[in-house]
């Protein structure tokens, strides 16, 4: 506990912009995050007051990270499975758990979880070898397939669309001798993409925001529409359920973020992340309880916040580096100008074509007039395409 | 500009709640504020990355923390107004300015300029002895009279409430031998207190919130209603435009706060801030912008927020500390248990009797309603009286 406050010290492992809005969050939960980053004047660390660097996949360094934290929460999923493992067995406070956790590092191991407990997943097959690549397409020629990495990939890294025997053989040849480790999945007809993103604490407190529809381009999401436009209640409910089913099932603490294909048919579970996720920044804005606050309070055990949105309809859309070089700061002053409702998030980094530099958000009565300012806004930020 | 995201560098003087909050709020607009700290561990300095630490009132201090700043503003107003006119002169970019900041640094210059403008004060003399406060009692024998340090008072310090000439004139003598500055002020009869909060940008441009309700303890505010309960649409647009006009007179840039005294018949102004403000910490949660994401856009040239209210009724109690022991972090499960809805601030501050640690906010449909909560929420945290 901080000497201080007697409020308690809790550590993040990465300093991206997950950390910054969390470290903003603790702010006014009395803490100030200790917050672990990779590189100087990373995201988190130009705004927080305790920031150890080193190497998140060092062993040492985490367990010299973790000490005097109440707890050790994540900004990112790339912290090596075996060293949380060793950490845990030393007594650190860490949440979600490496065995919940790997859930969220590891598609391969995801996929085979969810599957075995009847929750609605592609088909897939790991993938050792282009033959078991290429079987796996016969099985599945009318859909095609992606592949993917088991580990690591974000953002649309790490996935590929392959429809062609040949460009599949050769591409997973290559990603094999990279020693990437791959499933392959069938490509599932979705109408869209939606989030259900929950909480829950060690005590088994669980509360779930509204379902959103998340809009991707290039495999990254650019906008985040709550609650999700016309989405029956019925299926809003059965998604809520099993984002909180889920969270049971693996024990997560923290965040889920649960990503679902849309089909005529069904839900299809996409992803899972274990921390505030983007599909969920509007809540910052939008929600009585943000997702960043939520998280803090689900990895202390502190009882959970109201979830209910504070409009009817939230848009939110990410700001993503345009080909234009221009200033941020005199962006600022004409998106102001036009627009004095909208709310925005810009997370410290310097501005390069296609990396997100930050999100807006609006709030309103009706949900296109909404998206249509977040758009607008977002592009005038961004500068150019 | 920070050389990174070519964002601004902004100043702020002072490390206490206020600075913290701006932090908070400046990190949603990209930047990380530069904090110029008295003490080790203090609110604002546990939680920002550039923290300096120095005394307010060296010049040379001053003058060092300013380098590289877009714009230096203040968290008090305990800085020498003579370092501030040598800063000014010196060119660098202070808001609100030396000239501005006087009326709110100074009781005497505030109240014989808004008296030359016509603004409605209460009677007041400057007090240079005991004879001139006895010759102040006898003009208004009826009120009575309350004797203020004109400069450096707060939160209820540097204000005595006198009708007796005897006690009257010790207290003036030992105050004038202590060196302290007087005023005498008639008591206003008033029902309640209000406070109108505008931001003003040197642009020119003025946004205003709801004006709202505060309730004072022991010269403390301890909570805000908002917007006032049963305040008249007239009265409310009187004292909102009363506001905008002494923001405009005084050249104010940034945030004012007017505090008034209601009485039946009028409006009297009571005391201005030229920085965010406790009437205003409602805002946070319950506003679209905020006061502090508005002072940082008002001294930056940045068009001005929305001010719009998010929900019917707002109210705010701070947290003060009490007589008993316990763990702040204990209270806050207690309270997130008994209402998931309220918001928290807490401020970093080791508890101490009668420290404001912190304030809580709630949002609802119903003024009295929302009070109650507001006060549940203050007392759960605050711990005996």
């Amino acid at each position: 506990m901080d000497p201080q406050t007697g409020l308690p010290v809790v550590g993040v492992v990465g300093a991206g912009q997950l950390a910054r809005m969390m470290h903003q969050a603790a702010i006014g939960l009395g803490q100030s995050l200790r917050i672990l980053a990779e590189t100087p004047a990373s995201s988190a660390g130009l705004v927080a007051a305790e920031v150890r660097h080193g190497p998140a996949d060092d062993l040492a360094v985490l367990r010299d990270f973790a000490k005097g934290c109440q707890v050790v929460t994540f900004d990112h999923e790339q912290v090596p499975a075996e060293h949380l493992a060793v950490l845990a067995a030393e007594g650190v406070p860490l949440y979600p758990s490496p065995q919940a956790l790997v859930f969220a590092q590891d598609k391969q191991a995801m996929r085979a979880r969810l599957g075995a407990e009847g929750y609605p997943v592609p088909r897939w097959a790991s993938v050792g070898s282009h033959d078991e690549a290429l079987a796996f397409l016969a099985e599945v020629p009318q859909a095609g397939v992606v592949l993917k990495a088991a580990r690591g990939g974000y953002d649309g890294r790490g996935v590929w669309f392959l429809d062609d025997a040949d460009h599949l053989a050769e591409t997973v040849d290559q990603l094999l001798a990279q020693g990437v480790p791959l499933i392959a999945e069938e490509r599932v007809p979705l109408t869209r993409e939606l989030a259900a993103v929950v909480a829950r604490s060690p005590f088994g407190q669980v509360a779930a925001w509204p379902v959103v529809e998340t809009v991707q381009q290039d495999g990254m999401c650019r906008e985040v529409l709550a609650p999700a436009p016309g989405l029956a209640d019925d299926r809003a409910l059965a998604a809520q359920e099993l984002a909180i089913r889920i969270a049971r099932d693996l024990e997560v603490v923290g965040v889920l973020a649960v990503e679902l294909f849309e089909t005529p048919e069904a839900l299809v579970v996409n992803e899972l992340a274990m921390r505030p996720h983007n599909s969920a920044h509007w809540t910052i804005d939008g929600s009585r309880t943000s997702q960043f606050e939520q998280h803090l309070r689900a990895i202390l055990d502190y009882p959970l916040g109201e979830t209910a949105p504070l409009a009817p309809a939230v848009a939110m859309a990410n700001v993503v580096g345009g080909s234009e070089p221009g200033s941020l700061d005199e962006r600022l002053h004409h998106l102001f100008a036009a627009d004095p409702g909208v709310k925005v998030h810009l997370y410290g980094k310097e501005p390069r074509p296609g990396r997100k530099l930050g999100h807006v958000t609006v709030l309103g009565e009706e949900i296109q007039a909404v998206r249509e300012r977040a758009r607008a806004a977002a592009e005038t930020l961004q500068g150019g395409v």
